[in-house]
């Protein structure tokens, strides 16, 4: 078998045998098929796509490249939930914690924000003290005594689809449907879940845009899981403004702090409750309404918060910001951009949102970027609101004043302000399965 | 100037701008850029194309990644012949000595065989001691001294376009017509040349099969070279059946001696002139009927073989092969493929002959491979031809028993004797300026 011949095939619109894209896989691992056959051979899917016994191959040899995490020995379901990622979209912090306390198991292997999206892992690292590189053996410690462990990506977890996600980032081949669920999903599966939640985020500050992409994605991912015995379903949500109130890290932390105290913004608390509750249901087999009832029940009881603060200090971090926020990274400055005219907000771009706290410091725009965990937005209003001039939109809290110029710019042509309240549509767009 | 963001416009059907291409050709030569982006860049290319522009970017920024040479202290014009490959396609070796016979200079630099078709090198090295690998230095020298230097590529001509070529091979990007356009041009625009004659071969023993594709290969090539201030033009030849009627390097080199004494087959001898002609005409100024008048004298006087006999001996090689073709390496065995029916040849196919010649051992199927200079096959018949029952079609040239097998199978099923001759069209399909 030979390389060129399977970027050949997939050039001219062919299809690979699930032993060819395995030689593929395997042979790119150990470092025997070169990086410019793969760059190559990404190229030609992005054009050509791939079919789904393709995608289900691809997702099986790279999660196999590494470790397949066997949680069996654990008294319960084990169920995760991923994320597209969006701007402000905070909800692992919030369901992770409250599915837990409903009695399944949450082994949660996270990603850092990229571009305008934001990553948990940045967020749970604004914790002081907090662990996010546990080892594979500290991961199921924290998973057995607590039902909850949140974690980074592991060497041992499939590291093909890790050498293969760095190379499309820098050839641009990130943008393929296949290659993108694949990677997800090959991570996902290597968790030992018994079932999976996806929120796949539709709208301006999402991955894919249109409703249509994001569809054809949970498909994709669905079919995958499915094929591989899972129990799997997916809400496809709005992402066109800011889920919640904050954007940059340890402002999000405080937000879902407050969110498990049940006194969260309404998105973000609804969204975090159906996604747990579908976590539950669909792993412990609980109707959805029970589910529902239970995660409910957990938000009120203060019952989730306990467990945020236990998987806190079981990873090292100081539980009491669950008490104190202000033991969380501030900025020193603040500055509040206000309304220009009286009106209603009509627009908050998320992309443009996403982007202008990336350049404040909150993300990063390549991979190696460094955080500045304090900084970010704090929006007052939120689209529909009315507002009057001069009245605070959004705090942005900032450190460099050179990055606050350049964020402020980028933030201040996100923001629209208009006559009459826009039409708004519900926050779950679809639901799939 | 990032390269993924290249890589990205050109992948979503963007242009890239001159400074751009610059960038790219440079820091990949220099090895700034890695392979996995270049590879990456040329499958996207691949699918999206190039406009002219990029194409005549490419082409400069890749030639001069080298040396251009600089003839102009030679008393006269300076013109090169460019086949895009065939199958017994030979002219090199007949037009050369006759356009230096007739006062031109001809500074050729050619390559070796690849997959079906032959390779000028490959043909001159079966002459003993001929040497193919001089320094530029060396090839002013000869040139200077007979008006015909026949060279392999240098490692300072085009060094961009080697480093890319030797990539597109293992990437499955080769078959991209703008890429392929501007290879091959960086290096004949690196030659010091004042004109050029292409011949682009059409039908199933070229690279590209359909006219339309031979002719915008064609066009594109020409562009090129006109809006780099050179004369241009292109005939579109039929690539059906082999030329002449040998493959196989020393076979070839035979024949085209032959050929020079006027004892050569009918479409090798009259394709050789008609070259000759336009590349004395478009280099000298001299009216087409008239070139053609001094390249069949140069034929009928000898004058071609002898600058032929000239160069062999000024690069090294034995020039008694022009009189002796016995010096040249010869087989031991021979096998003989009879017509199995009395009929007319309808079909000689000259890519599965190109094939079957490949695996015989008188080609290599990957850049490495070596080659049997004295393997090959004679034609006794050419497509049209009436023949007998168990007549002769080609004599097999032959030194494995386990190679012969395998060639013979490929080389049976390319001929076809039916029961009428088949309608045969002009060997020039097309030309264009």
């Amino acid at each position: 078998m030979r390389v060129v011949d399977l970027i050949l095939r997939k050039r001219d619109g062919g299809e690979l045998s699930r032993e060819e894209i395995d030689f593929f896989v395997r042979g790119y691992a150990r470092g025997e098929i070169p990086d410019y056959q793969a760059s190559a051979l990404a190229m030609a899917v992005l054009f050509r796509g791939m079919s789904s016994t393709e995608i289900s191959a691809l997702t099986e040899s790279m999660m196999r490249s590494g470790e397949v995490l066997d949680l069996s020995e654990l008294p319960g379901p084990k169920v995760d939930k991923h994320s597209t990622g969006g701007v402000g979209d905070k909800t692992s912090l919030v369901l992770g914690p409250l599915a837990a306390a409903c009695g399944v198991f949450v082994p949660m292997i996270s990603g850092r924000g990229l571009g305008h999206t934001g990553g948990t892992l940045d967020k749970l690292e604004s914790i002081p003290g907090f662990r996010v590189h546990l080892s594979l053996a500290e991961f199921r410690t924290v998973l057995a005594r607590c039902g909850l462990a949140l974690i980074g990506p592991t060497p041992e977890i499939a590291p093909a689809d890790r050498k293969l996600y760095a190379l499309r980032d820098v050839t641009a081949t990130v943008e393929s449907l296949p290659l993108i669920a694949a990677s997800i999903m090959s991570k996902k599966m290597a968790e030992g879940i018994d079932a999976l939640v996806l929120d796949v985020k539709s709208g301006d500050g999402a991955f894919l845009g249109s409703l249509e992409q994001s569809r054809e994605l949970a498909r994709t991912m669905i079919a995958i899981a499915r094929g591989m015995g899972r129990k799997v379903e997916a809400l496809v949500t709005a992402m066109d403004q800011p889920l919640g109130r904050t954007v940059g890290n340890a402002l999000e932390v405080a937000e879902c702090i407050e969110t498990l105290k049940g006194r969260g913004p309404s998105d973000l608390e609804s969204l975090s409750i159906e996604l747990a509750a579908r976590m539950v249901h669909l792993s412990a087999g609980i109707a959805l309404d029970v589910a529902r009832g239970r995660v409910r029940g957990a938000l009120g009881s203060g019952a989730g918060l306990e467990k945020l603060r236990e998987v806190i200090e079981l990873q090292g971090g100081d539980p009491r910001v669950c008490d104190d926020p202000s033991l969380l990274p501030r900025t020193s400055e603040t500055v509040v951009v206000r309304a220009d005219r009286d009106g209603r907000v009509t627009r908050l771009g998320a992309r443009a949102i996403g982007r202008a706290a990336m350049i404040l410091g909150a993300g990063r725009e390549t991979v190696d970027g460094r955080i500045e965990p304090a900084v970010g937005f704090v929006f007052h209003k939120k689209v529909g609101d009315p507002v009057a001039r001069n009245e605070p939109i959004v705090t942005v809290h900032s450190g460099s004043a050179e990055r606050l110029e350049r964020a402020l710019a980028g933030l201040r042509g996100s923001i629209v302000v208009g006559p009459e309240a826009p039409a708004t549509g519900p926050l779950v767009l679809d639901r799939l399965a």
